[in-house]
């Protein structure tokens, strides 16, 4: 079979992540390509050195330009932090090798515009580009996109979607990167408010016309953790200012005329990752939390009332998207089973010259939409989203 | 319209109960005879007095006897501790007064096999009787045994009973006449192992055959409360025998060679009044929790595996049983309810001629069940229900 | 004990469940007046009649002013639809009778501006009044509120607030006359939004500043119902406008600075009566839901990490508000244990001569919010809440 | 670092489980061996040439005795049927070889005595064997077994514990070596009961004394697949005898004193990999079910009862049990990682010159309580697990 060198820049969590996607795919799935984990590269020499070893990466490189012109890749994965994505995914598409370009697309609309046009220009090539909206590929998200699709919500009246979590909810939590507008660009909104995003519109198949939105950030000031401000022993004294928000809440008006609630936060207490969607159209509803990811929420509204009830479907059945090359019903996936069914499905792709979703054109226009939240936050008004 | 007049005997937790489902039964059901609350009985004349001002009783007697000379009552509601069950009941029967019993319906087998036989005399002459396991007149219950009546779960394969309780887990909770073999007769097994035989069999149609059991007293003595010693200021120094079982579990064989567990415990901590019920067959299942017991939960086998999954289904809708009379959808029920429909079907069958259920019969079954269990616990064998 | 006589108006949903609150509230509760189901009031004689013997009430009129000089009628409880609350409200107040009014207060800010006037001149001379916002009398919104007060939740960051229905989610449901705004003022949001802004207010203790929402008709006519239409026999084939929102979502800020998110439907399908209210501070969280009423979901974020979680408080223990005077731990209360509960609490502010919460100025303010939103979906900007 | 070359014999469900175990484990834990995967052996050399391949092994054997001379290989990994599981294991010790064997250990106690004297005459020349109960390495298990050990719980009153499954449920689900006792051993007793048992006596850190059951077969006949009667194009027409059971019920008491009530069953519609697990101990319970494997539920019955009640522990913190390797709080872990716990933990223990737990004298003591429990349902009596 024909290898498909894969070179990963990054190998912090979302190195990890691909790292064991491209390590277990073809061990479960049927590939017409193989991946080989060829490169793995980062600024650090000793520390990349260390991770390609851990993580199970053949040789390291420093410099992510020296993987554009090695014949030995074919597909760069870019796990980087924003503020590098466009840089990086335009050179690639540009040197001819496909691209898995981890979300956000970019920091800001006009880096993800550079990068929808790159991909277009490659895509005429035969080069496929990717954005890692992961969530996609939970089982029980791919089936509600079905259920949607066949026409079991009837019209969709009602998009609600929070993504809730906790981990900067101590106002002494230290701060980081993903506090950093410049590395970050954006906070909860687009670190994890764009998941919701995503998702709404890919399980609807429609798209978030216009929003009115606040975002907020409740706590100013953060210790510099005594990483970042180089004094050891003194961590906490320091402080340094937050320039991302905290949480952002919006209305959203779809193009159907659905309605749509959004809520992205690091302050809920108590939820660490809760992505919960609910739907409700005139036929049906679905429900989804991903503290329970196996689990798809159905109520079927053209039942008999006498029986009819949100049913608990654990997405665990080998009829359901991507699970027969697992385990038995009822043997659970993990977080990490999303990231190994993007490969799957970006070099099935690849292998059949076909451009796979979500686009980098899907990532532009989620990254319209969040700037749009941001806009209508400063004016105080409804936003729309163009097209 | 005619009245139907009553003499409830007994003002404690279930006299509350009872008071409170004559008092609303006429207020939401269109009842065929009148139940008037007329005389309340018990034998301290003040406590009897208050009580009866209390829970809306219009006379108060201090002898159970004289209740059954009166002309003004027509009906005996017996809310007593299970020692003075027969002779009431009996006595009531004999002296032409219809019986609504609390369970279980005796201290003993012998007690009950009496009870049954005064019954079905009494019903010759068109006096009726009833015991009152109340849990029947829950919604979802009534729901549970219209699905399986109609079907919709096939085979019965499997039975899983529990009811589950915790305020004697502590040591120190003081004994009780609930923990005292002479008036109460038995104690988890008798008090609410009751409840999940009689409803387990009036779920599935089915009944126990053979059992085997063990019962367990894990806490041998316990203070005796200041109100049973006498001894103001004492509370806790005295200390006194707990003669009845703290706990029960057995297996059991039904009718149709479904496979049964049961468990009924005063010491699972955190389990408030769990009356947990799950039901297999080989088309579906059910499953119930008194804990959330405005839900229903059914699994439909026969459904594409697709989107198969337990069904929560809320009984709230006007098409589930006694539900029209009270709220809109989704505007739940209370524990107190099943007290009102209890009286609805009992007035209703008086009004029609008919016998209503659960009958004596009905109940002398369930303490043979129970019997069986203690004797098979004692034997340390499978134990046959005599039939 | 003194008697309080109580004219009921209004003798249908609301009233049904008022009549039953008036019933058993003395039965449970120890309370410093006796009430007395005097008269029950209706336009149509022999309607009201029926009502007034299945209901329980001693003696009907058809002229709510007639109430006003009656000396056996200390007070009025009002339970007819919104467009007759003021006049009504302001007219028993000014002929010193104590009121209780269904909420809405009234169907608009102007009335409820003079129904607030008019119980701030009564309360002057000891006439008290109050609005119904029942909801607030579940025990477990009760312990919500006492959480927060104890400073169990820290700063609170996020209030996310839905009530969810599906009635009118067939586009062939009905018109009624809660459709209508002449009658209704308002559709989900009065008729629901309005709960949950005053439990989350009544729950936080803070109130909400500002607002940004938006309204939507999805079905914009229905039939016209045969009742309302006169033609019976051609139900269906007449169709009439909806004249009020069928949906209502919208953003907050609070006056603190915490972001709320409010959505209120009667498109929800499955949802029934979903009132799903969640607070997260920054030492805890709570969550509710009404179609498991009986619970708090708390989570304390201070907790070892290793067994900290959202705690499922089964909210029917002897300490948790109102439950002492009803049934053991575990035996649920239901939907109408609410208005007993607010018909305990107002009798006692009778009694002692304070004023009940919440006062016709809360229930104005509430209105205000309302309007807020309606002003905002108009304006498509941010709308102040006047204080 | 030092290779520990793996021989695998098995490539079916649980050969895939544990390939996929020893390539991720090196990836996320500091093992102090590299585990190499050199061998995969099967007796079809085509098919186990091409599991190898897919499942990442160097080379393949179809007989696995070749294995044990083999010097790179060091540890023998046992996933055949029960019926070869002891000739294979003590082959492997004798030769020096470090095993890890599936359960359950033996399809008879005499096969298990004999396992676990191999056993113990290896582990005294440092050679180290581990039984697969691969459900202990639930992060979730972990923190319930650690809670038990702190005494949060108490005293130990009540287990309870179901395995329930559904996949034979349908009367025409064909015959499979599962269903065929020469093959297996037993049926829902062995193969799931056994982790049960396992798991409440891991967890308890106690042990069954004795036990009353009944095992029964529901459907005695099924369809032979058509791979085994080798008539293709006629599968369903021959039948042939299901000669193990499909469920298994029993009682049982703890040393402790502790009582259980045990069940496992492929007959639970909808139920999929159901392991449910209750434990009631005087100052707490703990709840488990594997369809949400992530969690754990635990009450204190210390706290206020004004906020007591089970909280959801989302086992997904660094400081519980294997966590910390993984991924941030909230992204779960799922089925498999369980495995990649147990080859950490063997790895170690060869490492650190320790003995693994579960031993095979533990998997020994579990094969008892198996065997007691057939032999309690043929005398229908108690039966003592023999120490």
């Amino acid at each position: 079979m024909t290898n498909l060198g894969i070179g990963l820049i990054g190998y912090a969590f979302m190195g990890a992540a691909h790292s064991q996607a491209w390590r277990s795919a073809p061990r479960f799935f049927d590939l017409p390509l193989n991946p080989a984990m060829t490169v793995l590269c980062g600024r650090n020499a000793e520390a990349v050195e260390a991770a390609a070893t851990k993580l199970g990466w053949n040789e390291t490189e420093t410099d992510w330009r020296k993987l554009l012109t090695r014949d030995d890749v074919q597909l760069i994965d870019v796990c980087t932090p924003g503020d590098s994505h466009a840089e990086i995914a335009i050179a690639a598409l540009r040197a001819g090798k496909h691209v898995l370009c981890e979300k956000p697309l970019a920091n800001t609309v006009a880096e993800a515009e550079q990068m929808a046009a790159a991909a277009a220009e490659a895509a005429a090539k035969g080069i496929r580009s990717m954005v890692g909206f992961t969530y996609r590929r939970v089982p029980a998200i791919g089936l509600a996109r079905q259920l949607v699709a066949e026409g079991k919500l009837g019209t969709i009246r009602h998009v609600r979607a929070q993504y809730l979590q906790d981990w900067i909810a101590d106002p002494e939590a230290p701060l980081s990167w993903r506090l950093d507008k410049e590395k970050a660009g954006s906070g909860a909104l687009g670190d994890i408010g764009a998941h919701i995003v995503d998702l709404t519109q890919y399980i609807t198949g429609d798209r978030i016309a216009e929003v009115s939105g606040q975002l907020e950030t409740f706590v100013k000031e953060r210790p510099v953790a005594a990483a970042h401000s180089g004094l050891s022993g003194e961590a906490g004294a320091e402080r340094g200012p937050v320039t991302v928000d905290d949480a952002a809440i919006f209305l959203a008006r779809f193009g159907s005329g659905a309605l749509g609630v959004f809520e992205a936060t690091r302050f809920a207490t108590g939820r660490k990752n809760a992505i919960r969607l609910e739907i409700n159209g005139s036929e049906g509803s679905l429900a989804f939390d991903f503290e329970d990811m196996n689990e798809l929420h159905f109520y079927d509204a053209t039942e008999d009332p006498a029986t009819a009830g949100f049913r608990r479907i654990l997405a665990t059945e080998a009829v359901h998207p991507y699970v027969a090359a697992w385990w038995p019903p009822g043997h659970l996936l993990g977080y990490e089973h999303g990231f190994t069914h993007q490969v799957v499905d970006l070099v099935t792709a690849i292998a059949e010259g076909t451009d796979p979703a979500p686009s980098f054109a899907d990532g532009l226009q989620v990254q319209r939409v969040l700037a749009a939240v941001e806009d209508s936050s400063a004016s105080r008004q409804w936003q729309e989203i163009p097209s």
